[in-house]
């Protein structure tokens, strides 16, 4: 039988989340928190605690396949070199595979581009039991084609449609579609790894050289 | 090139579409429509009607195709013998099978049923150029699991969120939905053919004969 | 009831079919077929015989889908502009679109070079009592990147699979798989359009000018 | 960079699969092997092997995915209880599920009945650089069906098409297209976990006393 997961664990880590955590209420604003902001953690802290949180982690797992009722959607956002393979790497390698699924979006098909901007994350939503993780999503459609008017351009759009209010309705339109997944049982978790150009500039660096993996 | 559409017909047709049309605006009471409202018309009228309009389809298919923004959707509702396979091939057999697709909507598969209620849907969506037609559509999950409980158990929905509000929401849900596909390019079309029990209890009795098609 | 098509046109057209036939028995030599032979028929037969054959095929797709048993796929191959999609058009709108579906195959999209040369035509075959029309297939995997070194390249096959066995080997492997689908209830019907190189010189000139439909 | 995974540990495992592995030259014959034979591991022994052999599996999956070439097929079969979930989770549970997925064949539903027996396999394969897990498979449906004829009839199959030869033909098809496979990129690797009916028996017991996990 699956066991309960580790509740004093959960207590624990409370503290350290909080700073991170942002649940709708009140306002937001990403500039007030510091890129390399470590949460009172070490290195060997935090590999212990990771450590730790992944026997929970499966434990969890165990129970949301069984009871086969909703799914857990991570959605990882964040920029180039950010982290977010080697999050889930470093999170989900653990997991038992049977029961979550990684899904990247990189620069959409032709095909994914005769339809709607969020169609191909749909076609992959995770289905009731598992987890599935969004590495990138369709938050870019509200940042990529913004800036390069040439993405936007392939998507097809009618002209017409393409108004002033087109990234305002894409919000407006991603949010209604959340509340409608959550409303059937999809638990939506949204990650952004918050580094500093700096930082990824420091980070690019290596691959020049040909020493980074994936 | 694609010829230009007739205008004339469209001029003539348009007094006969409007007692039956709704757009949205003021209230709408199906039971101040009579089922057997002929509309004016006798069946020979009606034929010559059809085969002119054809034509006409044709020529807005080609454009709708060769433009490739745009996508029409056409959702048929109605209950059983009401009629919707018959108006499918009625009125599209004709049309270029390269850019239109027939989607039937039947009891939910076992994979379907582990995601929300609109997912097999929105997989089904017609691409840009093209026109998609939906045989029943998720209206249907509106009203058969509202009666049958036992279906709306086989959905797995959590428990906690089968609650009064239900019904609302999903109406809610499948209007945020439409109003996102309309500014994605997506024109949608929704008929609704109106049996009285009494001309659905005929319409079976051949059946039974095993004289009716398909 | 569908009605039985018709079998005296089914016993004209034979004469007319011989000549283009191959059934796979003795030996086929391309260049033995003029690309200009008409069969004997001026364009008012051919429409004539067109529009009556019509009428047939709507018949034997109401059977197919009532049956509900096998399937057909039709193989449209030839060169730019040999007139795949005129033939489509042409021959299928007509038919009932509910159960009739083309799928037209241009250059692979980077999620479909992830898999087999096969897989994305597999995905879109036709369910039982379906016509599936496949414009272009798996058959350009045996000649495009034949010729175009690059293009196979991009298909990441790992090098050592890449010896010159490998165009024997796709046609095996097409034959074999094309053997499985007729075990399995799926009617293949092969057409190469077969133009002359001048002819489809002729037929590119419109298209500069602006006035040639889909 | 990902790092050279280990090849002392493969040699030391050599003499520990030799004996359950069969390559395809020979004979081979299931009842020649104890289904209770543990190859000279105790459990202790074993777990550490296991353990040493994650992380030699993590580090083959990092090249497999960034050389993005080849692809792996697992295929486990075994009668219920066997204890397919159970192998999954003990050995992949530590792989990055960016690049491993797994899929159940269970059932086949009414939307897959209307394709040929292998084609909801075909559409769950992996793609390039990835590990895909099949818990069954197509193998099912030489011994399903076989034995229950009211589950081949379910298959809708053409009735002239089911003759005494389909289990032959169908093992035959199935050597094909895994053929087709291997020359495409995919390394197929078939495991059969061998348990006796007793010791199934004995495993079944627990879940009627609802102890047993997933």
């Amino acid at each position: 039988m699956s066991k309960k997961p580790s509740t004093s664990l959960g207590v624990e880590l409370k503290s350290f989340i909080a700073p991170f955590r942002f649940d709708g209420s009140g306002d937001f604003h990403l500039k007030s928190h510091e890129t390399n902001d470590k949460g009172g953690l070490d290195k060997d802290k935090a590999e212990k605690i990771l450590e730790a949180n992944l026997k929970r982690l499966k434990d969890f797992q165990e129970r949301l396949y069984a009871q086969n009722r909703w799914s857990v959607l991570l959605i990882l956002q964040g920029m180039d070199a950010a982290g977010k393979d080697s999050a889930i790497k470093a999170i989900f390698a653990g997991v038992n595979p049977q029961g979550c699924e990684v899904h990247s979006f990189k620069q959409p098909t032709a095909n994914e581009l005769e339809h709607d901007f969020m169609w191909r994350h749909v076609v992959a939503l995770p289905q009731r039991g598992h987890i599935g993780i969004f590495n990138r999503s369709y938050y870019e459609e509200c940042l990529v084609p913004r800036v390069h008017r040439e993405i936007l351009a392939k998507e097809k759009l009618p002209p017409k449609l393409v108004t002033k209010n087109i990234w305002g309705e894409r919000f407006g339109d991603i949010s209604a579609f959340e509340r409608y997944l959550s409303r059937n049982g999809t638990v939506i978790l949204k990650f952004f790894l918050n580094i500093s150009k700096e930082e990824q500039r420091k980070r690019f660096l290596p691959i020049t050289n040909g020493s980074r993996g994936w």
